[in-house]
């Protein structure tokens, strides 16, 4: 995903900057879990609520991978997540769903998008972060589901694709807005491109927001909706 | 719990049964998970959060539990349950907590009252179907917890004490209310008390629900709560 050539951290910054990572992912992984799994009781079928819930309590199960592994470093979980919080938040109450196929939608673009910007983070990090780091982000048998649930629902209405469609777009936005101020506010950028700020180092790190674009495309793509 | 003579079912009499009870358990579990973990966000630590969380996929847990048992009895889960949405609905609709304590207490209060009610059915089942009951009811680190952190706090907080004794008795007497109301709709009494409908049987079923009361003011005596 990233070029150009990775930093050598310290022990201190590779520390700060796991530590870091870790708490945006539990504490956005925690908030996955609450908001689907209160959406699901909005589900058309008892089926699909079924499903849904599964797909909550696998955010629950990542969070929990995290948690766990920020403890095992002798850190405290609740502090790492703390400074995530009112973004994270901030995010979610603007993407409210305003149904059951937002909710899918928005599970399915958020976890993907952010799935690729920790990844893009962890390769600073080492084999260890990286591992975590596609646990967390793994294409399971729930994200295949909701894939598969938004394709044969799209096929099925196009109003429902064009108001989709432009679902997409703004939670794409609202994710990438997100993430570039919590990679400016902690610092991320310094750390993950080993040059003075600047021209080059804004060009490389738009460089990174342009394939978290590209993903995203093809993404919805793959569910016949033009990103 | 119930000393009178339990009754003999016939085949067609005890499958209709068990898939009523487990449709009924199935459903009140998954609902209660949804309820839950949409309350979590609302916690006042992420500690706190944290535990309702796992309070909630511990309730997911179950009900996976209950729907497992169905589907492997050859039976649609989503059918056992869908006879129970309104009423299950409607109890939630009318016990919304209004903070996160009023959330620990609705799950404390109506998990045991349930679990009391299935254990009362369940005796004119198998043994298969009593130890699914004491399974989904087990008194696990969780409720541990839960029963703690009420306890907790309300040590700290007079106040807190008197509201959440009123909504101890709000939750009870929806609970009974909705208990009463499922038995009556789908002959649970008829199968469960092997003697025609009349005082005495009324009696009867009037007693089934004193224990399910005073076990109730036992668990609130333990809050150091009046019930």
């Amino acid at each position: 995903m990233i070029e150009y050539p990775l930093p050598v951290l310290d022990a201190a910054t590779r520390e700060r900057f796991e530590t870091a990572l870790y708490g945006l992912m539990a504490y956005r992984e925690l908030t996955a879990f609450e908001r689907l799994s209160s959406d699901a009781r909005f589900s058309p079928t008892l089926a699909d609520r079924d499903a849904l819930a599964r797909l909550a309590v696998e955010e629950f199960r990542h969070y929990e991978l995290v948690r766990e592994r920020i403890a095992a470093a002798g850190r405290d979980p609740q502090a790492a997540m703390e400074p995530f919080v009112a973004s994270i938040d901030a995010l979610h109450e603007r993407t409210r769903p305003g149904d059951w196929f937002e909710s899918l939608m928005k599970a399915y673009v958020i976890d993907s998008v952010s799935g690729d910007f920790y990844q893009a983070i962890a390769l600073a990090l080492d084999e260890e972060a990286r591992v975590l780091v596609s646990e967390v982000q793994s294409i399971d048998a729930q994200t295949l589901w909701l894939r598969e649930r938004l394709h044969d629902a799209l096929g099925d209405d196009p109003r429902l694709g064009s108001r989709l469609a432009l679902w997409g777009r703004r939670l794409l936005g609202e994710a990438l807005t997100q993430a570039r101020r919590i990679g400016d506010r902690h610092a991320f950028w310094d750390t993950l491109i080993p040059m003075p700020p600047g021209p080059e180092r804004d060009a490389r790190v738009a460089k990174l927001f342009a394939r978290l674009v590209e993903n995203h495309s093809r993404r919805m793509g793959d569910l016949g909706l033009t990103a």
